[in-house]
C-alpha cells in the first residue's frame, strides 16, 4: 500500500486521560480530525496536537437549568392511553398508564387542554366535550355505550431527552436525566442562540462544530413495563415535533387544524412505513421549513465565528432530510452519516453538501445498536467492523464520499488489536477509492432504475433508520443490493410519476407490501399512474415488481399492474378462479437463486404468455414476461446477499436487453468489480469468507483474479 | 356381525346386461332399493327382482329436440370479456375469445343486447352506450383512452349441460352433447311438467324418481386452452340463473334492476367465499323462490302419480339449499347427498326432509371428482372408500342419517373384491349405528358451538362443495373437525348475531381469511356485532378466533375482536409498535399439536396478559386469554387430523370451563367413542393405521380397549 494511503480523511475520537492511545490511534489510522464523543472529553494535550478538532454540539440538551426554570419550554408529543372497555356509562382513564413515566408527564395546561380529545375506538367517533372532564391526572368519560372502548388522547411534557434515556437504560448511565428544548419557544430559542454564540467564543479551538443533529428527536415511546419498554420507534417520524405553539403556527398558515387524532390516527400513530395522510405531509413540510430556517441561524452564528458546521444525521435530526427540500438552505458545511451500510453510504453521498463523512459501525461502545455487546466480553468488534465494511466498500466503488471516522470511548479498543489493524486496512483502502473516484468515475451501464413509492426523493437510499430495523421490508433489501451495482438510481415519488418523469428511465422498480408507503397503497388507484406505467412499458421500458407491488383496493386485480406483470396474489378474490397452469421454464435466462425470493402460496399466473423463472411447492415465486415492447418481472421477496445482488443485476440487464459490457463482470456471483477508466484500475471484491478463483470480463479482456476471502484488491490493468 | 345388519337402508346401482352381478351384489350389501345412474339402464329382471326401484332424472336435460326447435329456451349466463388494452382511440374485442366454444355462444338477440355492458376498467368506469357498437361477434369501442383496459359484459347460451360436458371431457365420452333448459321459459316449463307427467306413465315400476337435481347447475366456466380448462368454478353460486326474462321479474318485484355488472364484478363475478353485495343477496332470494316453487310442481306431479320424489343435493341444485328458507316448502320426500367427509353428513342429516341418504364415495367411474384413477389401472377404490368412511363414521356416530348408498356403472367393481368386502363391512356398521341411534340419542356434551360468518344457516355444515374443493379454507377443516365432537353446533348470521341469538351458545367461532364471507369482511364495522361479542365474552361466553378472524377495514385492530383475542395481525400499521413479549406457556392446559395450527409471521401479542400455548419462529400461533369473566382463544390454522380434533374438543372444554364427564373420552388423541346410554353401547373408533391400545374414560368407568387399524368396534357395558 503506498503512502499517500496512509492519511487524511478520518476522524478519530479523542479521550481525555487517554492522550498516548489518541495520539497513537491518530497516527495508526491516519486522522486528520479528532472528536469528543457524548460521554466523553478532549484534553488540551489533544487539541493542540496539530490535528484539526471536532466539537460535538447537541443543542437542544443539557441545559436541564435553563428547562427546569422554563418547563413550558420543554418539548411534548401526543399520545393516547391504552383502549379501555365501559361495562357502564361511566369510565375513568389515567391517560399516561402504561407509559414510562420517567420519559412522559402529562401537560394539562390551558393551552393544551383544548387539544385532548376522548374517542369511542368500537364506533370510530369523538366524545363530545361535555361528556368528558379531566380532574387530577384522570379522565372521566360519561355517557358510555356499554362494552365499547375508550381512548384519551392527550398533549404530554417528554423530559427525558431519548438518546440520554436510551444511554441510561441500555448502557446503564447514572447522570442527571438530560431535558431538551423546544426551539420553537421564543425564550428558549434565545437561549440557545445566546448559548451557541457564547460557546463558540469559549472554544476558539473547535475547528468544526459537529451538530448531533438539530431540534427533535425521531420517535421513540418508552412503557411501563419491561416486556415492552420500547412500545414504539419509528426513526422518520415527527410526532416528537408538535406542541400548541406550533399548531396553532401551523393552522394559521395553512387555514386548517389539526387535531390529535391527526397524529394519534386510532392508536396506531403514522409509521413511515405507511402511506401519510395529506394532513401529515402538510405538518412535515411545515416542520421541515422551520427546522430549516431555525438551523441556518446556527450555521449563521457558526460561521460568524470562523466555524465550520457539520450535521450528524440521527438522533435529533427530524425534518433534516439531507435529500429534502429545504437541506441545501441550512448552508452546512458537512454531512456526517454513521453507516452499517451500502445504501446509507449512497444516502450521504448523494446529499447537497460539500463534506460527506461516514461513521463507521461499531460504535466504541460496550454494547451495539441491536443490543449485542462489542467492546466488552463476548463482543468481536473487529468482525463487526468488517461485515459492514463489505456492505460499505460495494457502495464506495460506486460513488465515494470525502471522509470516515469513528465515535465512541477511543480506550475501549484497548484489548482489540485486530480491530485496530482492520480499521487501519479500511482507512487505506477508503484513500484509494477515493483517489480513483477523484481521478475519474466509474464505468456504470446505461441503465437507470427508478425506485417508486410514497415519499420520492424525500426518502432516497433510505426507509425509516438501519438496515437492521427495517430489515422485514424488502425494498431496504433491493436499496442494499443497488447501492453497489454499475447502474444509475433515481427515485420517484408515486405523486410525480409520469410520462416526464420516466424520461430516461429504463426500469421501474416498485417494491413493498399492499397499502405500504413503499409499495404505495392507495396512490395506485390514480388511473393516471397505472396508464403512464403501462404505455411506458408497452412502449419499450421495464417494470419490476417485488413482494405485493402497486397492491391496491378497489381494482380488478389486487397488483394494479397485475396485467402487465402477467402473475397477481389472490386475496380471496380468486377463490373460484384457475389461474394459468404454468410450469417453471427450463432454459433460464441467467442463474437463479431460490433463497432470495419468498414463498408466497398466494401468487398465480394470470396471463398465459408470463415465464415462470422459479416456482417453491408448484407456485411462482419469480416470472418474467414481454408486454408491448417491453418487459415486466416480478419476484415475491428479496434479501440481499452477494449472490442475489448479482442475479439482480442480471435480471436488471435482461429486462432492459441491454449488454453487461459497459461494466466489469466476474464469472463468480460472489464476486464484484468496478472499473475506473481514467486510472485504468479494476477493483475486485470478495464477498465470500472463501478464496475465490475466478475470471472477470473487463475491457473486452479476461482477467483470471485469485481472491483472499473478503479481500478487495486494486489492479491497475496496462494496455 | 348380527343378522339384523345385514340388510337395508342401503341403495344399489344396478346395471342392464349386468344382471346376475347386481343380484349378487344387493346380497352382499343388503340392498333394498335398486337404482339407475346417468349412463347406464336397469332391464326387466332387475326391475322385477322385488327391490324398490329410483329411477334418475335431470329434468332439465336429454331434450335437445326441443332445445334446438326452442333455442331461446336454452339456459344463459353473463361472461366478461378478457380484459383488452387499448393502444389507440378505437379497440374491437371478440367476447367470447378464450372461453370454451362448445359450451357458450353469443347471445345477441334484441332481448340480450341492452343488458351487455362495455367497462374501461382502468378507471372503473361504464362506457357510454355511444361510445360502442356490436356487429357479427364483434364489439367496437371508441373514445378509448389509450392504455386503458377494456371489457365486455355479455350475455350468453350455455349450449351445453356442465355435467355431460364434464364427462366428456373427463371420461372421454362422445355421445351427443346435451343440452338444458331454463324453467322460466313458458314453452320450456309446459314441456318439461308435461314431460315428467308422461314419464310417471310410462314408468309404473318406479317407486321413487331421483331428480339430479333440479334446474341450474353450479358455476362452471370452461376456457378453449387447455392450460385452463376449468376457468372457474363455484359450486355454490347462482350466475348460471340469469336471463332477460327473469332479470325483469326481479326488477318487477325489486323495484330496481339488476345490471351485467351486478354478476361480473370487475371480471371477478362473487364467489360464494367472497362475501356477497346486498344485490347479489336479493338475486338469491329471488331465484330460491322461484326454485321452490316450481320444484313443488315437479314433486306434485310426482306424488300425483303415487311415486316419491328424491332430491340429490349436487350438479343442477343452485337454489336448493337444505338449510335454507324455502327447501321444506318444496315436499320433498327424501335428500340424497353424496359425501366423501364427515360434514357433509351432518349437512344431510340437519335438513327438515323425511328421509336422508347419503350417497358414498367413490363413484363407480374410472377416475375420481379429484382426477385420480380410481376403478381402472392403478386406482384402490377400497382404499379411497375406508379413507371417506374413517370420516362419515364419526359424523354418523353423532348424527345418523336413514339410507346410504353407491352409484354409478356396478361392473367396475370386478375385480375389486376388497372393495365389495369393504362396502359389506361398512353397510353393515352403518346399520348398527343407525339401530343405536333409533335407540336414542348419544350422549353430547352441555356445549353449543356456534359458528358465525356471512351465510349463517344457508351454508350450515358446508363452504361451496366437497372437501377437496375448499380445503385451502380453515372453516371447512373445523366444520370436519366438528362434525365428529360430542357437542352441538349452530349456524348464525353475521348480520343476525345479537345478544337473543347469542341465548344458549358457551362457544362463537368465527374462522377465515380478512374479507372472506367466513371470517365476515365489513359486516365487523358495525359496532353493534363487536358490541354484542364484547358484551357476551366478557360477562363469560368463549370467542374462538381462527387464521383472521373478525378481520376488518378501518378499526384501530386488524382483527375487530383483537381487544378480546389480546392478539392482533400486523398489516402493516404496526410497523413501528412493539408487540408484547410473551414466550410459550410452560403449562400447557392440554397437548397441543403445532401442526395444526398455520405458521404466519405477522401475528402479535397485543396484551400483557395472553397466554401463548404455541410459537413458531417466535411468533405466536395459538393463544388464550381470560376477558371479563370469559376466555378467547386464537388459532393461526387449523388442519383436519384425528388429533388435531381432540385438541379442538380439548380446547372448547378449556375455554368454557366445562368438563368431559358428559361423554366419553379416550386417553389416545386417535381414539374417539360415542356413548349411546338407551342402549348401554360404547362405540370405539381407532383413527389411525396402526393398532391402539388406550383407556376409556366412560360413566365413570375406565375402560381398556385394543384397537385394530382403524376399527369401530360396538361394546355393551353392563353394570
Amino acid at each position: 500500500m503506498e503512502d499517500r494511503y496512509l492519511k487524511g480523511g478520518f476522524t478519530l475520537p479523542g479521550e481525555a486521560g487517554y492522550e498516548g492511545l489518541t495520539l497513537e490511534l491518530a497516527r495508526r489510522w491516519g486522522a486528520d480530525v479528532i472528536r469528543d464523543s457524548d460521554g466523553t472529553k478532549l484534553s488540551d494535550e489533544i487539541v493542540n496536537a496539530g490535528y484539526r478538532i471536532y466539537s460535538t454540539i447537541c443543542i437542544i440538551r443539557e441545559h436541564n437549568a435553563f428547562a427546569m426554570a422554563h418547563p413550558d419550554a420543554q418539548q411534548q408529543t401526543f399520545l393516547s392511553s391504552d383502549a379501555a372497555l365501559a361495562v357502564e356509562d361511566t369510565l375513568v382513564i389515567q391517560p399516561l398508564n402504561g407509559y414510562f413515566e420517567e420519559q412522559f408527564e402529562l401537560n394539562d395546561t390551558p393551552d393544551a387542554l383544548p387539544y385532548w380529545q376522548v374517542w369511542d375506538r368500537t364506533a370510530e367517533q369523538e366524545v363530545p366535550r361535555d361528556h368528558w372532564h379531566y380532574e387530577n391526572g384522570r379522565v372521566t368519560v360519561t355517557h358510555c355505550v356499554p362494552f365499547h372502548r375508550y381512548t384519551v388522547s392527550f398533549l404530554c411534557w417528554r423530559i427525558w431527552e431519548e438518546i440520554n434515556m436510551y444511554n441510561h437504560t441500555t448502557n446503564h448511565w447514572t447522570s442527571e436525566h438530560l431535558r431538551q428544548l423546544d426551539p420553537r419557544h421564543p425564550a428558549a430559542w434565545d437561549y440557545l442562540k445566546n448559548w451557541l454564540e457564547d460557546w463558540c467564543e469559549r472554544n476558539p479551538q473547535t475547528n468544526v462544530i459537529r451538530l448531533t443533529s438539530l431540534f427533535y428527536n425521531f420517535v421513540w415511546i418508552f412503557g411501563c413495563d419491561e416486556r415492552r419498554r420500547s412500545r414504539y420507534v419509528d426513526w422518520a417520524s415527527y410526532d416528537f415535533t408538535v406542541s400548541p405553539a406550533a399548531l396553532r403556527a401551523f393552522e394559521a398558515e395553512y387555514g386548517y387544524a389539526l387535531t390529535a387524532e391527526d397524529f394519534i390516527n386510532r392508536g396506531q400513530l403514522q409509521p413511515t412505513h405507511c402511506v401519510p395522510t395529506a394532513h401529515k405531509r402538510d405538518w412535515m413540510d411545515f416542520v421541515q421549513r422551520f427546522v430549516s430556517e431555525r438551523a441556518r441561524e446556527l450555521v449563521e452564528i457558526i460561521h460568524r465565528h470562523g466555524k465550520q458546521a457539520y450535521v450528524f444525521y440521527d438522533d435529533s435530526w427530524v425534518g433534516l432530510e439531507p435529500n429534502g427540500r429545504y437541506f441545501a438552505d441550512v448552508g452546512f458545511d458537512g454531512l456526517i452519516k454513521c453507516v452499517f451500510s451500502g445504501f446509507e453510504c449512497r444516502l450521504c453521498a448523494n446529499a447537497k453538501v460539500p463534506v460527506h463523512e461516514l461513521r463507521f459501525h461499531p460504535y466504541l461502545f460496550p454494547v451495539g445498536l441491536g443490543g449485542l455487546p462489542t467492546f466488552m466480553e463476548g463482543g468481536h468488534p473487529e468482525r463487526d467492523a468488517m461485515s459492514y465494511w463489505l456492505h460499505v466498500r460495494r457502495a464506495l466503488a460506486r460513488k465515494c464520499v470525502d471522509r470516515i471516522g469513528l465515535g465512541g470511548y477511543l480506550h475501549l479498543t484497548e484489548g482489540h488489536p485486530a480491530f485496530v489493524d482492520a480499521i487501519e486496512m479500511m482507512a487505506k483502502q477508503f484513500r484509494h477509492l477515493k483517489e480513483l473516484h477523484e481521478q475519474g468515475a466509474p464505468a456504470a451501464l446505461p441503465l437507470t432504475v427508478a425506485v417508486v413509492h410514497t415519499w420520492g426523493e424525500l426518502r432516497a437510499w433510505t426507509l425509516s433508520g438501519h438496515f437492521h430495523e427495517t430489515d422485514s421490508h424488502v425494498l431496504i433489501h433491493l436499496l442494499e443490493a443497488l447501492s453497489g451495482l454499475p447502474v444509475n438510481v433515481r427515485f420517484i415519488a408515486l405523486e410525480e410519476l409520469s410520462e416526464e418523469t420516466l424520461c430516461g428511465v429504463d426500469v421501474v422498480l416498485n417494491a413493498g407490501r399492499a397499502g405500504d408507503a413503499w409499495s404505495g397503497g392507495s396512490a395506485w388507484q390514480d388511473e393516471r399512474l397505472v396508464t403512464a406505467l403501462t404505455r411506458f412499458v408497452h412502449e419499450g421500458g421495464a417494470f419490476l415488481g417485488v413482494e405485493e407491488p402497486t397492491a391496491c383496493p378497489g381494482g380488478d386485480s389486487f397488483f394494479a399492474m397485475a396485467h402487465v406483470l402477467g402473475v397477481d396474489r389472490d386475496d380471496g378474490r380468486y377463490a373460484c378462479h384457475a389461474p394459468w397452469a404454468a410450469g417453471e421454464t427450463e432454459q433460464k435466462p441467467f442463474t437463479i437463486y431460490p433463497n432470495a425470493l419468498g414463498a408466497d402460496p398466494c401468487l398465480r399466473v394470470t396471463a398465459p404468455d408470463t415465464q415462470v423463472l422459479c416456482m417453491k411447492n408448484g407456485v411462482p415465486q419469480m416470472t418474467l414476461r414481454a408486454f408491448g415492447s417491453g418487459h415486466a418481472a416480478y419476484l415475491s421477496g428479496f434479501v440481499y446477499a452477494p449472490e442475489n445482488a448479482r442475479m439482480l443485476l442480471d435480471l436488471l440487464l435482461c429486462l432492459t436487453g441491454k449488454a453487461a459490457e459497459g461494466a466489469p463482470l466476474a464469472a463468480s456471483p460472489v464476486v464484484e468489480a468496478a472499473w475506473f477508466p481514467f486510472s485504468a484500475t479494476l477493483v475486485l471484491m470478495n464477498n465470500a469468507n472463501d478464496p475465490v478463483s475466478t475470471a472477470v470480463c473487463c475491457q473486452g479482456r479476461t482477467i483470471e483474479a485469485e481472491l483472499q476471502p473478503l479481500e478487495m484488491r486494486f489492479m491497475e490493468i496496462k494496455d
